[in-house]
């Protein structure tokens, strides 16, 4: 470990390829420090990569996120599946292998090698989490497991931004938390494939599942087009996992089956080769000579001795 | 009106910098519009802007955001000043100059000249908040506006964002929604110059005044620095209005003689910049020819063919 070869890209790639832990963990590591080697990592994972279908997981705070992930990792390790779990807090700027808050009910499945379980921050992130997470999901991708779960901690519009991140999006809810005004004012109405009740135990489920319901069939939908179900669920006893992730399987392979997979991948790579686009010109811009640098033309412009276009073209000139 | 030249850029801007309404609200909307003109507009307006104070007003839905602007407008007006006013939808696709939701109550300025108010959306929108918001703050600055008040209707992080497009960022709360734990949760300890406790004739102002104040002073801060004010205010009385008025006043006064202003208006001109610069791009990179534009790469990553660090190489390289 303390020789230099023993971290090349090609070795790590291919630790990475036969499940080493260390190998994908040190991978990961290097798409959140924005490796300069990362290019050179993505290029050697491509042809190992696209075969994992990537569940989206969201919901507002309260609604057993985590308990819901751990409970869907264990029937996916019933099946055989090799599962990948990255736990996004985009208003955290920790990141790291470690287990943050909540994410120690994880534990279940912290000695399981099938299991590779990652948190990521995001804020102040160069790209974000549309540079980040898309990248971090190749290595794991290519690792092999078969199933990536990207679950969002945060709130408010990471919950919309993950979405995109997704072939499947998984949106949870709880019982007097979910009523249809809520949700729809949460904008979750247009971004589910599969919908959760989760603490279907308690008071108000059956009306929060009706009310769902209601609200999800109200908009028009095209002939073929996917009508996301609505499950009952209470993960911390394993009720309705299984229905779930049923579900889940059968969203899975409409994608497939409707063209809508290459699709929504199609949409996903734009986002994150702009990102990285976005990214590099950023870099350039910060250390332009000539005070044209962005934060030169910055000053001028704040002074009033340029207007903000004429800045944009000095910044664009010098590429 | 009919003949071309009355739009004219020179002319529009001439007549708006009388305060011609009609001119400005053609300039605004030619800012929503993205129009190929606005860099004419922009270089016509530089000389006459940077005088008017820039006021952010944001909060939580339920706290009173628009009363409390009218109130503030009232306040501003019996002063004699001219004041703008920019409410910022950021979930609405809607925008224009027409008065949305409970924008109604703001009525109370409509037939007053020296009132200028629009409803911008901005979903969809070509760069988002950071490329129209500064731009439409420019044309009512140069339309002689000495206060322009940016107010979000939104929620979640665009509170956050609002507070970088302002000088002075005033938070609303109102008893019992702003208790410590959840100003503190929502990011809003950190953006706000002046705090109003709103509604404060209900159960609980005193309490939500007393916790935040100790959330306030539990950052350590520099010998000079601002300390943000807590006001109690019934905006549909009008009763502390006029204290909240004074304090943004004192804060937009301490601006001055710190440097402060200064720095964050330059940090302001950078974002702006950066979104004209990337707005610029990202329209080039629409129609790139020769299966180069990002679609076209897009899709031939999704299908494995292309690493995304490639891609985006191919799109930096017909620039």
């Amino acid at each position: 470990m303390t020789r230099r070869g023993a971290h090349a890209v090609p070795d790590l790639v291919a630790r990475a390829r036969e499940g080493d832990p260390a190998a994908v963990a040190r991978l990961i590591t290097l798409v959140e420090d924005a490796s300069p080697v990362l290019r050179e990592v993505m290029s050697a994972l491509r042809e190992h990569t696209g075969r994992a279908h990537v569940l989206g997981i969201t919901g507002a705070p309260g609604v057993g996120k985590s308990t819901s992930t751990s409970a869907l990792v264990s029937a996916m390790r019933r099946g055989g599946r090799r599962v990948g779990v990255l736990a996004i807090d985009p208003s955290s700027p920790f990141s790291g292998g470690a287990l943050l808050g909540d994410r120690v009910r994880m534990g279940d499945h912290a000695l399981d090698r099938d299991v590779y379980i990652r948190s990521m921050g995001a804020r102040g992130h160069l790209g974000g989490l549309a540079w980040s997470t898309p990248q971090a999901v190749r290595v794991l991708d290519a690792a092999g497991c078969d199933v990536v779960i990207v679950e969002t901690v945060g709130v408010g519009q990471s919950e919309v931004e993950v979405a995109g991140l997704a072939d499947t999006t998984l949106v949870l809810l709880a019982p007097g938390m979910g009523d249809g005004i809520q949700a729809a004012k949460a904008g979750i109405l247009e971004i589910g494939d599969v919908y959760a009740v989760n603490k279907a135990d308690r008071e108000g489920a059956d009306r929060t599942r009706r009310e769902l319901r209601t609200m999800l069939t109200m908009g028009e939908r095209r002939e073929g087009a996917w009508r996301p179900p609505v499950v009952k669920t209470v993960a911390s006893t394993g009720e309705g996992i299984d229905e779930l992730l049923g579900e889940v399987d059968r969203h899975a392979a409409w994608l497939g089956e409707s063209g809508e997979l290459a699709r929504r991948r199609t949409v996903r790579a734009r986002r994150e080769v702009e990102a990285i686009a976005l990214s590099a010109l950023r870099a350039r811009w910060e250390r332009a000579d000539d005070g044209a640098d962005l934060d030169a033309l910055a000053g001028r412009v704040a002074q009033g001795d340029l207007d903000p276009y004429a800045a944009a073209d000095e910044l664009l000139d010098q590429g």
